[in-house]
């Protein structure tokens, strides 16, 4: 494996400047966004055949821009599927859908119990999906992506599935939607948006509170931290201390040469922020793949990896340099299979990612890291330095109130209490976007199902041997829900067709 | 009044294209499209304050548009309004919004009773609220008229009231949202899809189902036919054979210049059908404007207005020519005044309808006239007449599926069942667009009023000392839901405010 996992560092070839260097911390951090099609769980890629829909790119005005094919993914290919037996529709996220599929299995090992039908619908602009032909093309400016939105890609969502129910005379086949992280919230706001295309949603993972001020911007960093700290206080403060140790090695005389041999690079640092953003990038995603098992999602890791990196952190004996406890920590992130030669800080394997046009448009989530309960350097979120940032990058100015205009979110529990129903928000307490989660049921149907010791969608995955009992609950709390959906649904129509 | 009030001839100055003279029937005919702001009951004029809020002309997408001064009326003035004391919202349809506040008399005269701040918003595209700086810019080609959607007019008024309520300190004040005919489609539609702006939705008259398959397309003509069939089966018969006669005096020799000549027109007509469509606007808006008393929403009209036209028709002593029969009966629509010189069929006050481009695009709402039970000239719905029209007309091909995809319908029972909650769909039976209206409650908060003896949206105007019995019921039974879902709403927020 030469190519070392990094997606988080952009590549910025035509710019030299400093603001544009590094992704900043205040675009967040998804799993999916500039994500390689890495090595997953594709024990489920022969069950689908892949299709393409012919798409508006514009489903809100008439404006004159060419349509494009939306990919998506239809299984289990053998079995025989017969309206109304159900629809179960994953809200694909920011990435090549191929890749979500892989890791949700649970989707996939669910579908027979209920003679269901399974679509993994790509979301425009990642992965085939792509506008105007290519990357290449639709990534080219602010003119040419101004189509990568929410709200598209929802419509998108709802002219697929009633277009692809007409054709199979499936319109009475009532529609589960299914998502993780992004993919989550694209669920809950398609079932809260679109209650006539789907019956229900299971949103994963989905913060669809961390907009604006609904939640305290802390949070994704303070729960990232203190899955360290449970694991371990002193990996806490080890990892807590070290980004001053960084930056005073870095202001040395040959200090960043020291640094790159040290954390074996492939190339010299021209700062230490590029360092500290590629370890930032590690620990927030140990967080978010903390799993009880070893796993594959965004790397290959242990199972129980922060307690891993911890032992490494911890290991080393009294007087050991801080950055070498710091250094072997990060390998069992990008290194665990132990094949790398050196690492590549620019490694941006999809050129750009469109996760941070979305960050720069709608998907404003405050992130601040606090002084004192975060492990990670201090920041407060700056909105003016993300418009900088995005009016450099882009020429297009973010619209922070927009999300909370659109979808809502201030008072979730009054407004949705006697409004919507059939959803399920699980969040694992773990993750660090559990924080900007809906935590607890608003109504006895939207229902909120929370698991102390759980990661990032850690629910949507394949089930393994080595599940922990909690987990298995979890999936069967959730099974019992979609079943009472899906059995009130049918009693509703008088449908003879039970499950 | 030298001009005559005939708004649904369209005026196509740059076409010569028979297909391209007359308003095709298959456009519908709401009350406010290429309405000229005719004198309405303006005694509310006083109450408001008019004021402009600067919307993004894109709100789904990044594309590089100039953003406009959307108008809206705030009011009333001179009285306390202190939050989180409710707001009244009108969302404005297709027209003036000065015109739909003088028609809508029963928000001003409900507001105080709830202490209540009205705001009347405007429709973009209409009135002043012209994208571009210019109506004439505005309605250029289908460039300019891209934005004029539905769903760009909800998040309009979605972002003016959330913009409106932080400058307020208002976050906390119940938004109740009104609307008549497209309008009440607008506030219903905006319950549904924004249920954290507003709490509920008083939508009259509102044919949310008049799409795609969800009604019998010969709806709207068999119910204006049977107003005056319920008047006098004789008017009814007389109109029925009108067509024949209408179209076989045109061919006589000097045909067209005889019936110029019986009709009293300006300018000789070119064919019978511009005659025919003439007629046929005064019936459909007739039987819309049936109302119990004198009132003047299109035309200055007296109560009971198809039974006086029926009067005419009918009072003719045996064997007079049908078509003097006819011209008695339409001058009660289009000359009750008595001050027409001649009749203008061209007349067309606003010089284009936003409500062609929106029938030639999003609201496709099928309309047809049946040989049998509709005394208006048999016609079927013929989506291929509409689209070559609409290519024709606007180079823009209409979306007949998009409404129903973007918003529902089809099973509206089923689907609202367990999901939204606070919509009052009011409809009177004398009114064609009834048929498209939601005429049976949904669950025990999304309810129908139907009232035998209304017309369109009556509800919404002003009381008068002759309103009858089941008006006031009618409003009473209106009044009463909305302070139910005020006083739930203060009681959940646990506020002292009561009402």
């Amino acid at each position: 494996m030469k190519r070392v996992f990094a997606f988080l560092i952009l590549l910025v070839a035509a710019s030299d400047s400093a603001a544009l260097r590094h992704r900043p911390r205040f675009l967040g951090r998804f799993a999916g966004s500039g994500l390689r099609n890495i090595a997953g769980d594709s024990k489920h890629a022969a069950q689908y055949q892949t299709r393409y829909f012919r798409q508006r790119l514009d489903h809100f005005s008439f404006a004159d821009v060419p349509s494009f094919n939306q990919r998506y993914l239809v299984g289990p290919i053998g079995r025989l599927w017969a309206p109304p037996a159900p629809i179960f529709f994953y809200c694909g996220n920011e990435g090549d859908i191929e890749w979500f599929s892989d890791n949700t299995g649970f989707v996939w090992e669910i579908a027979h119990r209920f003679s269901s039908l399974v679509i993994f619908a790509e979301h425009r602009y990642y992965g085939e999906s792509m506008p105007f032909g290519s990357k290449e093309k639709a990534y080219k400016d602010a003119k040419s992506l101004a189509y990568l939105t929410t709200e598209q890609a929802l419509a998108d969502f709802a002219t697929l599935l009633t277009d692809f129910k007409r054709n199979m005379s499936a319109e009475d086949s009532p529609v589960i939607l299914f998502g993780g992280s992004y993919g989550g919230m694209l669920a809950a706001w398609m079932r809260l948006k679109y209650p006539h295309i789907a019956i229900g949603a299971l949103a994963s993972s989905a913060p669809i509170l961390q907009f604006e001020d609904l939640v305290p911007p802390n949070s994704f960093y303070d729960i990232a931290s203190n899955d360290f700290k449970r694991e371990s206080p002193n990996c806490f403060d080890v990892i807590k201390k070290s980004w001053n140790v960084l930056e005073d090695r870095g202001k040395q005389r040959h200090g960043l040469i020291g640094l790159s041999r040290k954390f074996r690079l492939c190339k010299d640092l021209i700062d230490t922020e590029q360092l500290s953003n590629w370890l930032d990038s590690a620990y927030s995603y140990l967080a978010m793949v903390d799993y009880p098992y070893a796993s594959n999602f965004l790397m290959p890791l242990p199972a129980h990896p922060i307690k891993e990196v911890c032992k490494k952190v911890d290991g080393y004996p009294d007087g050991a340099d801080i950055l070498d406890r710091i250094f072997a920590g990060a390998s069992i992130y990008y290194n665990y299979s132990g094949t790398v030669d050196c690492f590549d800080l620019e490694d941006d394997p999809h050129g750009m990612s469109g996760w941070d046009w979305q960050a720069c448009t709608e998907m404003v989530m405050p992130l601040s890291s606090s002084k004192d309960s975060s492990m990670f350097p201090p920041s407060s979120f700056d909105f003016s330095a993300l418009a900088d940032f995005c009016i450099q990058k882009y020429d297009v100015r973010p619209r922070p109130r927009w999300v909370t205009t659109e979808f809502g979110g201030h008072d979730i529990s009054t407004v949705l209490k006697k409004f919507g129903s059939n959803i399920i928000f699980s969040n694992g307490l773990l993750d660090p976007w559990s924080g900007g989660g809906v935590l607890q049921n608003i109504s006895h149907s939207i229902i909120a199902l929370v698991t102390k010791l759980g990661a990032h969608h850690i629910d949507l995955r394949s089930s393994t041997k080595d599940d922990p009992r909690w987990l298995s609950d979890l999936r069967d709390a959730e099974l019992k829900l979609i079943k009472s959906w899906l059995n009130e649904y049918y009693l509703e129509k008088k449908s003879s067709y039970c499950i």
